[in-house]
């Protein structure tokens, strides 16, 4: 049996690690990355992508594991003196980081699109698989807030995600063009399945499935479509998702994940600590899969991407 | 007696060091500099000011003494990240130092003026003295060559002034604005003496000289012009000044320099080892000082400025 052809919805850390397992798992050309890209702002005239940055990084090996974000052997010396000069220096950027911005910054004002330059970015550094941003197009996640609107780097960032979020909305979604090669991939004959990886799903799966016909393309297509749930034992691994939950008045649990998802997928991993949970998810229509989940080696990100292949061919067999 | 008002012309780096011996020797009130802006230009997006930043990071103490640009204990490694990204890196950008092209960069984008965000960085960083930059208008400095017309900095930095010069052009100087304060003081009756730094005449003088009004104005106004020749012993101190005589078929000489000043400035100050070049320089009609002028440590810089000030004092008497 020849492998699988796999596309991922990513956000950051969490879908990064398991787009690493599936990297180290599938033949390059047998992979696209679809990366979030509502994180993204511009901030001291800079175009920053986080979320594919933290794809690029991880993918190219070229990441801070420990951190979870930037490269790793950062150093720090731009951030100390712009703070020196009384420039805003709430938002981290490494010296080293500084170049993918600048890099990206000047070729976007040069006429190249966000999709080009990152190829572009993942070319040079050696990367197989495909990463593609969600959209070309500005979309800006606002996190709806007890405090007001946010843009979503300063409820994420600059005030640590302690603003209770009441919604969210994506700004420029209705006019943003889903990115060409994704829809491409959905609509055509070669995908064995789509995995929307354990990322945060309110503010790092959801922009891309807002996108205009993305949902609608997704149903239409036949392959399997699986989600890990970033939720294990009633906490996000990384990033604010059972807080956000908490704040939204559901439960932080696999089961909510679950149906948030409800209607798109087809089966979903969660973790052993959720097992009891099981049945109530089988429940909702769904095949469940359960699986030690939590990524914190090579090996349980590339036991994971073994599992979530295998758990979609079986759904689609 | 009270302390002089000083005006001083200045380039980057012997420009940057007089300025520093000016500055111990004045009180802040008495110095104004004013930077050359024709080496500026825009790099990777980044507005970039070497004379401006020169003279800020010399007067902030924050200076790399050795090397004699950019910043004191400076990294590198958003240069190794964008060469490992394919972007261009022939002009060496410190980690630090990128912290001053981004937040100008940025503050002009916000339609700051380059005066009004150089007089915010001198402010942060507790420079006394005001640093003006030539005009807030955009000048670009062309080198014309043997091997063609050249940007600037290419060909000081990328070319390593290896290209035969022929000429110089300073693109856009017949539109721009010469910097207002600085035409106030020069039209004012508070200046004690003009001192013409020793940086390069060609591409750090005479850029601020040929701006619209300021050579006129300088006739007209009545202080001392002075000048210290950067030709010391037929060498240039630092940079492509002896070079670039030679390849326009000058003597490199401080008799050299004196011409090129002649009918501007009132006096120069040559070094003592060009003592026997006294005669002929005075013969040009113009007062000459003769002292110890290369400038290695704090005390040479500040005996330097005593003496270009006592000089200025005894030719306006």
């Amino acid at each position: 049996m020849s492998a699988p052809t796999v596309l991922a919805l990513s956000g950051g850390v969490g879908g990064a690690k398991l787009a690493l397992g599936l990297m180290h798992t599938l033949p390059p050309e047998n992979l696209t990355v679809v990366a979030n890209t509502g994180d993204d702002f511009t901030h001291l005239g800079l175009r920053i992508c986080p979320d594919i940055d933290t794809v690029v990084y991880t993918l190219s090996d070229l990441a801070d594991k420990d951190r979870g974000w930037g490269r790793a052997g950062e150093s720090w010396n731009f951030m100390a003196a712009l703070g020196r000069l009384g420039g805003e220096d709430w938002f981290n950027l490494g010296d080293g980081d500084m170049a993918m911005h600048v890099f990206r910054t000047q070729a976007l004002a040069e006429g190249r699109t966000l999709s080009e330059v990152t190829a572009e970015i993942a070319e040079t550094l050696g990367i197989g698989p495909r990463i593609l941003p969600m959209t070309d197009e500005t979309v800006a996640t606002v996190v709806e807030s007890a405090n007001g609107d946010l843009p979503f780097q300063h409820y994420f960032v600059r005030d640590r995600c302690e603003p209770a979020v009441t919604g969210f909305r994506f700004t420029g979604i209705a006019d943003a063009k889903a990115n060409a090669e994704m829809m491409t991939l959905i609509n055509g004959s070669h995908l064995d399945s789509i995995v929307v990886t354990p990322s945060n799903p309110f503010v790092s799966i959801d922009p891309i499935l807002s996108l205009p016909g993305v949902r609608d393309a997704l149903n239409a297509q036949t392959s399997p479509i699986i989600a890990v749930s970033p939720i294990v034992g009633g906490q996000a691994i990384k990033g604010p998702a059972a807080k956000m939950m908490a704040e939204l008045g559901l439960p932080s649990t696999a089961l909510a994940v679950a149906e948030h998802y409800r209607g798109l997928i087809d089966g979903i991993v969660i973790d052993e600590v959720d097992n009891e949970q099981a049945e109530d998810i089988a429940a909702l229509g769904m095949e469940v899969r359960v699986a030690q989940t939590v990524m914190r080696t090579l090996e349980d990100r590339k036991d994971l991407a073994r599992i979530c292949c295998a758990f979609a061919t079986e759904i689609g067999s």
